[in-house]
């Protein structure tokens, strides 16, 4: 006789509360010296009240066990159904099951394991709004592993120096930048043990100043074994015992989200490399529940921070899941009464960011799933427009830009930038979603405001767009910010490209940029002109100087002009700056984008685009992932390019003083010394003579 | 040496968040047959992340201490202060404190006592979308009584009838109907204690079908003396303990909010004292943290069922507090995505409860707090308007109007009376806000609407609103509901008032009403066109064939025909139908408003009208309430009225076959028998000489 296999249950719950909720978790988690540390902006908490639904159809009988995060009750046919010991037996035949779940603290979810019927994602759900929609699940499927037990992977690590200070406390070096939680081994006494962290020695050692620190009560039967609950971000921990404590060992439980690291690269320049592979570490410990911008401070998740952090993803561990977490996250829920994260920047940074999500992984039903938060923050931004119908600072916004001393009053050319193509991306999602009269509206939207743009701030003495306008008064002003944005989001032809690199981003009278936030938008930009050997000395001299002040992970801030322990100093607090920031991983992008030159040709990288350029490296090698499950490998050096191509069709472009050659294709010269080939087979190796230089 | 006294300090929180978490709470508190019975409508939480701001100037340091519901931080001036035991030590000049408090499952709420900074509602907080508000607050003054262990009040009833069931188990009669926690005194033994309720004999001795039941687990080492966790309503229960159970005694913690039985009422009818008595305990049992619209079942707050309470209240206990809770608690928090309890016809009441309730009590800056989340209610409204500008169901909708067989389809002329009449209201709200642009809009769309549902529903030949029109369609019936409440909302003119009462209210023809719930209005409707002497009647045949049934509180539907248990079925369950109802209190308002016949003639009483009646009576004596602190005292009978006036004046109408005297005053003829007099000595008595008829 043939058994039926049993379906597989997951957990579910409302779609989206997830992320909130989490959200929620992870940005609470931050302390700052004893004290909870919640965010600068609104957290949002999911649904209280669910209803699960499930139309089943069984021959026979059966019975169902159930497990909620919450409390719950059963109806069959609008008929309470007590369950007991969280089973109840479905009648036959065909009837509406609706499991109420109610949970005020956390995240109601729901398992239901049947022989037939099993909750999944064909189930229904509401927040009691009586409107089903489909319920949101990932990989808990397990009754004993709910959503709540989610958390990241763990392994021990050890420390590699340990230091007995005068004072007799102790000194742990975990070698570099690191995150988990301190364990104490062989721990005994009766007292308190202190733990004061240090992303640098000296913060470390300063117990009046580190920002992080913990104080662990030790009673007389408390396990000899001990894990602290919260994690922290670190290199040292100085420990601290009272008399008569005696602990044995130290060691940290790493804890890091498990991704693939599927972006390599290597090259001739051993500065470089190192740059890379600290980058790389730098973004694995920030690419976690969510982007953090940095993993002692802020520890939340910021918009802007995100958008590279996306970025990044591409050219490092194309894991779309944390993309989408951090979409969901970011966006929260309705009504909008602020900016996400109250900046006026990061609303337009999160659109065009789930624009670049479906560029690069091709994922519409992402977008589907997001369309209406879209719209809606395009209605909060549209509600805050100026009469011009543009945007400026208004009460209760953070106009950022950057940490930088700059004019942020009116209107910004940086802004409407990024309102414009904020616009353009939603029109396109939109036609997309074959939301024809709106793309057609949001299309004419973005043209109106491009017009405005330019013919406000567009100075064609000075080649470039001006900073602000005040209350219809040009501040005459040039700054970076909007002009090298202007090029990254395609907003210049190229007569106005050239004028722009001319005149503003290689001109240093304008000033300069202070973060690495703003200098990788910059560096980019840079790439985008052409200019690879400068960016390249730039990362050389800006990455490298972190790595002269060993740096094991790059900082949030830098400045080659300060000295010693005056590096870490932010806000008038000396250890508040963060040693590991994701936007200080740029280079990975830079390098995978701008000199492997990998980038989608069509939207989910359907074709790819290589167009390498060595940018003064004698050689590289490396690797870009177009998918989660492909990739292409290039290697290039000055005579000789090999290109192994994944399961996408790809177009090669190539800078050459020859006309280049491969046995499996004709390169086809479109002018200026640059030649194109279709690289259409799949899975093959390309093996191509050319030269960079006539020498 | 003077001593400056301390100040006051009170627990502080986000505006509105007690009562949209005390209803939370208090909605959660269902239970039915031990599974959790969370309401059909969505649930809405308080802001889990709050930042509650003092700006102070203090001469000399000073201590304060501190207590959060949640976790917190203190940050002055932006700097991070971790408090000691709650304590920290604030410097003295001007500085910016900011408290941080995050409760994800509860209330987060702040409470600070120094000896000159003090939490009070003259703080400011944000839910961290950094738009300062004032707090809310109510009388929580001290730090070990924070708000989330509000609690009504409670005392020890006693049962007082005891029976000894031939299996052992005891059934215990506390008399009448009541709500409270079940102790047990003497408890002992091993093992456990079941409780069956019952609001009917018949429904305590139902194992299987009773409502409401708990199971008590008693272990070796419990405490003698048990009080339940949870409250019921009930006025059975029948206790079945296991063998080797000891329970000594048994009695109830009776649980109610504190009000004062401010309106009065007794009259030469035995019968019409029994109803109002038992209309008043029915009434005080469901004003509890909001109006409820029944103690067994729903024991939720509906919009329907508040509308008549707030109306009631306003001739019982003029308790404002439970309004103001109910109506923050019914709005719930934006976004909108369903109307209030999902009922299209609750959010019309609401929006007209509002104005009601300024009408009676002259509060317009709760009007003010509620305005714009009144604008809300009716933006969504008006977006689900169709075509024609006429309100009908929409997928998700509930189109409820009564528990009867009516057609629900298409536009119904009810549902357009009680639009139109929340658009005139809004309109006389945003007057009185001196909101003029949007009061003109709405009076115009009021007007607008008006003027399409005479037109539509009107029926001159048949002397009413026709019932319903789908897809364009008049569908020709008749019914009470539309044309009550013409009459009752002031929509018709005295030639439409006499054709409705004639044709529509006494026309037999036309389908009767089956609930207390639109008795309600039917008959207030009546003694608007002047029969107090038929509404006399029904309220003695309806209300008192439930005391002829041994009803100690009124029911939510009654049924003449119905014999012995079957009164108590609904919904298929043999004891589902509430035997405590809100709605059934309704005598109280026809008797307070149409029979003492006092009503405001200006907003918040500032004038009183008083136009008594005795509508078959021969005499009556009560009080009605026209301020928290002020009433009137009215003495009738068929030849002589005596009337104690408040702090307000008032006028007297009176219709009587002579001229009405009085020493303190002359009347003045209006016509058609009926003499006016101004009362304006306040706190004064009248007496007066009239005659209700030449026999």
């Amino acid at each position: 006789m043939l058994t039926t296999e049993k379906q597989t249950a997951t957990w579910i719950w409302y779609p989206g509360d997830f992320e909130i909720w989490l959200h929620r978790e992870v940005c609470l988690r931050r302390e700052e010296r004893g004290s909870i540390y919640p965010p600068f902006y609104r957290l949002d908490s999911p649904y209280v009240s669910l209803k699960f639904q499930h139309i089943y159809t069984i021959a026979e009988s059966e019975e169902i066990s159930i497990a909620a995060e919450g409390r719950y009750n059963v109806m069959i046919d609008g008929l309470m159904v007590p369950p007991t010991s969280g089973r109840i037996v479905l009648p036959a035949g065909e009837h509406n099951l609706i499991i109420s779940v109610v949970n005020e603290g956390g995240l109601p979810a729901l398992f239901v394991q049947g022989r037939s019927v099993a909750s999944d994602p064909r189930w229904n759900v509401s927040h009691t709004n009586w409107q089903w929609v489909s319920p949101g699940s990932w990989h808990f499927n397990k009754a004993t592993e709910p959503p709540s037990a989610y958390r990241l992977a763990t392994f021990k690590q050890s420390y590699i120096g340990e230091e007995q200070l005068p004072d007799g406390s102790q000194l742990i070096d975990f070698g570099k930048e690191t995150f988990g939680y301190i364990q104490l081994h062989g721990l005994s006494g009766v007292g308190k043990v202190m733990l004061y962290y240090g992303e640098s020695r000296e913060e470390a050692l300063s117990e009046a100043h580190c920002e992080t620190l913990d104080c662990i009560e030790v009673a007389s039967d408390a396990p000899l074994e001990y894990t602290h609950h919260a994690s922290r971000a670190l290199r040292y921990v100085r420990i601290v015992a009272d008399v008569g404590i005696q602990v044995r060992d130290v060691s940290l439980l790493y804890e890091y989200l498990p991704v693939q690291y599927r972006g390599q690269f290597r090259c001739s320049n051993e500065r470089i490399n190192e740059i890379w592979s600290i980058s790389t570490y730098t973004m694995h410990l920030t690419t976690r529940e969510f982007f953090l911008d940095g993993i002692k401070r802020d520890r939340w998740v910021w918009s802007g921070d995100a958008y590279q952090s996306y970025l990044i993803n591409y050219y490092s561990f194309f894991d779309e899941a944390v993309n989408r977490r951090t979409t969901i996250a970011l966006r929260g829920k309705d009504p909008l009464d602020t900016h996400l994260n109250t900046i006026l920047d990061y609303s337009f940074f999160w659109i065009i960011a789930l624009y670049d999500h479906y560029w690069y992984t091709g994922d519409l039903e992402f977008v589907r799933r997001m369309y209406k938060k879209l719209l809606g923050l395009l209605d909060f931004c549209r509600g805050r427009a100026n009469a011009n119908g543009m945007v400026e600072g208004q009460p209760g916004d953070w106009v950022f830009v950057d940490w930088a001393n700059i004019d942020k009053q009116g209107e910004l050319s940086f802004q409407q930038v990024l309102y414009c193509r904020s616009l353009e991306v939603s029109a396109q999602l939109a036609a997309l979603l074959k939301d024809d009269t709106r793309a057609q509206e949001l299309s004419r939207e973005a043209a109106s405001l491009k017009k405005q743009l330019f013919e406000t701030f567009w100075d064609e003495e000075h080649g470039g767009l001006l900073h602000n306008r005040v209350n219809g008064v040009l501040q005459g002003g040039m700054t970076r910010y909007s002009n090298m944005f202007a090029i990254l989001l395609d907003m210049l032809d190229e007569q106005q490209r050239e004028l722009v690199a001319r005149h503003v981003l290689k001109n240093d009278a304008v000033p300069s940029i202070v973060t690495p936030y703003m200098r990788f938008f910059e560096l980019a930009a840079l790439c985008e002109v052409g200019e690879q050997a400068y960016v390249l000395s730039e990362m050389k001299s800006y990455w490298g100087g972190m790595l002269d002040l060993g740096a094991t992970t790059f900082w949030e801030k830098y400045d080659p002009e300060l000295e010693g322990a005056a590096q870490y100093e932010s806000s008038g607090r000396p250890f508040a700056k963060s040693l590991c920031h994701a936007w200080g991983a740029g280079p990975i992008y830079l390098l995978g984008k701008y000199f492997m030159g990998v980038r989608p040709l069509d939207a989910g990288y359907a074709k790819v685009l290589i167009e390498p350029t060595l940018g003064g490296l004698s050689w590289f090698k490396g690797t870009v992932p177009t998918a989660e499950d492909d990739e292409v490998s290039i290697y290039m050096d000055e005579t000789s390019l090999r290109i192994r191509t994944g399961n996408r069709p790809a177009v090669l472009r190539l800078t050459s003083v020859i006309e280049p050659t491969c046995e499996a294709g004709t390169f086809c010269a479109i002018g200026d010394h640059r030649y194109e080939l279709s690289l259409d087979s799949l899975q093959s190796e390309y093996v191509i003579a050319y030269r960079t230089s006539i020498f």
